[in-house]
């Protein structure tokens, strides 16, 4: 694909300085570029290795100076960048040409927008509807009345149970699940009885799911993922989850059943939050953390069990000096045991 | 599917109260439940709403009152009601009406028991065996040699590696993975040389695994998963394992090889256990905890390293005062130092 | 597969005591031997045991005296045993005995040296390379311009993203996914926007991957896993990580973007690494451990916050002690109490 600079402006809508009509074949950072190549430069530091780089063209700050070759003035440049990155590189297509490989198990009922790709090995059951331009890749499995949005891409494998909802651009990686029965059992006469999983998840626009992540359908009503929301690899989402928008949830996460998340939320890797629980708005979890309780928002959490940050820094502080600690109670204790009879002696 | 109430009654061995002739046709909760539906109620708050609903029937406590509609008299009614789910919605069929689709790779020494549903893009290996009503959902792969029981549902991706063994009304996840090779290595001239993984896995009957989990094989012989067990999303269970009957193991929990756990015992989320490690029956573990000690039946643990439940938390409330405990003990040490020269005094 | 105990012989480069020119036709365990079995003796206690066996041959000690039946003198019994399980077992074979599986998607400009397997319901995608005698299994993909080596083993419905190169002997088990995007946002105007992931992966020689670990695509260039590393089940390695040579990954590590690490390093189960940090050669790290710090070569680490291990050790021991150590404080600050004033006195 080639696009002009002009086009490309209009693609960030930036402010093209220099001349629009030039060819741009791809998108390279700096230290790539070839000619025909748009880049992006950040930082002021870096203007002179633009200047003698074989790139074309180039994302720049709007107060950035100009050196003959033509300029976007954006005020972001990577996330500029990151945009014509997208544009060039897109991976909606399956291996094969096809737009509907011959192979896929599409039930007579589905709802094929224009422009869908579906892939060799796939199957999409019954009732369910695929939005324009939507990538279905090689051995993905939609259940049954399903509703995928437009644009989105489902990586190789990645499986729909029934009854679920995708928005829009949602991405979700190789081997995601969503839709999976909660983990719910009733204990009757010493067995685990299967409890009713009668839900769905419901998956807001622009929405990443990483390889391997599973979210959980709800028990009767659906499990949500908000808008924006991005999850890493081999994270768990439990059912009847209600999770935020524009929350980053680290890889191998789990969240148990019932939680809802504000928008905004970070959790940071192998966080685990307990069921049933609230998080706020805008609150960011520390690696490893362990939640059992609500958090309100705006709050820095860290630990297991979860403090806020501050809290816990201190307690790890005090911990480290805890061994010499007793040794000097120990101490202190023995001159007082010279006076009264001592109990408790043991602990230091 | 349409059933008469006397039917749904035999089922879950209920009393019948009332009209058993009329047909039902789905189980709802009393909030969504139409006419034809039969739904449940647990508590006696609910037999207003119960009444007014429009639900044909209900599965109720066994001393509920009547109210001119028929009711099953069960001393669990959710219970009850899971069971009329799961026979309503059994999930059982493939995309595609066929049985066997015609795409599925059988070998021809393949024993399929009748009744068998086989979906599009299957492979199962030479020598194995599927019992009555089993589900090989889209593009499960079993292996050679494999022994699958009656009513098992295996959902889309799953894989079993050649030689294991599912008991009857086994469940397993899109993307279970049952029998790769265990992570055992000898270290021989600066390499880790791969050590033989000759077992399998033979797991029991009425066992859940959950979307993404794994189950190693054993070295020589099986890993066990025993009857009943319940298995989360995204667990790893180590080879030769031996994994009682009716655990719990929620969602991330990751158990070493050689583990061996009793019966009724209940790991939280994210529980980690170190190898060859033996666990009683009965014992519950919570959230993150990390064993890395033999466990008694009958008790209840926490923390990393795991400990009695009360222990941990007396040590996690003693550690929450240190901070300024140690400011106290400064206090204390100065006076002292005043008397004599101190050691140890940067510890506060 | 028939071989000679001579060939045997050489496969180990063992010396071999006796008749070489018996048939052998598998390699079991002294308790399961049978005739025409080849079986090893580690420990002089067991000598007894393979003399009155049923094997026909025995991998053993260099020291080990002869009893009539042939055996083949090793440094290391167990090795040179699972060098001929190995052999005996292989897997390569798909369930079908075709070499080229019919409905592969192999596109046109694919390259495939001699004896490769390709399984059914897999896709191979433009101008990719497959080294001599690999294995593709059931339901694999591999992207466009991926290289793989030779006698490579990629087990059921393993995902090869675009562009990643896979060294020779490398073995991933089911599900396992590579080259996946990395977890990159940018925030912009309240929405977390993708980062261009233009990298891939480049995994060495020797390395195994268990069944679904996730190795991320580098932002511009390579993931890398070194030489002889071993990966187990769920292990998610972020984008951009350079892990080194014969490392050890247990179940459910995390590491995120852009960590380095030596040669020999071990991490067990669930320990998790913070992005941008260098591990040295020979570090160990203990179960659960949370790394936040770079570690020089040759540590042995343990706990959250990592500590190293005797320092974890005593900080451990002294929690335990903790809340018998703040009873004694409480008992001395009430004495200091009767003289003056008290402040923090609710700390213990």
């Amino acid at each position: 694909m080639t696009v002009t600079i002009q086009e490309l402006a209009e693609w960030v809508r930036g402010e093209l300085v220099g001349d629009g009509g030039q060819p741009i074949a791809d998108a390279r950072p700096l230290t790539d570029a070839r000619p025909g190549d748009i880049t992006f430069v950040e930082d002021a530091k870096y203007y002179s290795a633009w200047h003698a780089s074989a790139a074309s063209a180039a994302f720049v700050p709007t107060d950035a100076p100009v050196n003959g070759k033509p300029v976007i003035r954006v005020p972001d440049p990577l996330a500029a960048f990151a945009v014509a990155v997208q544009r060039f590189h897109a991976r909606g297509s399956a291996p094969t040409a096809a737009r509907i490989d011959p192979t896929a198990r599409i039930h007579p009922s589905v709802f094929l927008a224009p422009d869908v790709t579906v892939g060799p090995f796939t199957a999409i059951g019954e009732g369910s509807r695929i939005g324009p331009r939507t990538s279905i890749q090689t051995g993905v499995v939609v259940g049954r009345n399903c509703t995928v949005g437009e644009d989105v891409i489902l990586h190789p494998h990645v499986v729909l149970y029934d009854d679920c909802v995708l928005g829009n651009r949602v991405i979700a990686h190789a081997h995601a699940v969503i839709g999976a029965d909660g983990f719910g059992y009733r204990s009757a006469t010493g067995k685990h009885l299967k409890a009713p999983q009668l839900g769905n998840v419901e998956v807001g626009d622009d929405v990443e799911i990483g390889a391997g992540a599973t979210v959980d359908r709800g028990t009767f009503g659906p499990t949500r993922i908000g808008d924006g929301t991005k999850i890493d690899n081999l994270v768990m989402i439990g059912h009847n989850c209600q999770i935020g928008r524009h929350n980053l949830l680290c890889s191998q996460v789990g969240i148990a059943g019932s939680v809802t998340t504000g928008d905004y939320v970070v959790m940071a890797g192998q966080v685990g939050v307990a069921d049933h629980l609230a998080i706020g708005d805008r609150v960011t979890i520390g690696a490893k953390a362990g939640v059992h309780t609500d958090i309100e928002s705006n709050n820095r959490m860290l630990g297991f069990p979860v403090t806020t940050y501050h809290e816990q820094l201190r307690m790890m502080a005090a911990l480290r000096k805890l061994p010499a600690a007793l040794a000097l109670l120990k101490r202190l204790t023995d001159r007082f045991d010279s006076e009264e009879p001592a109990e408790g002696k043991d602990a230091a």
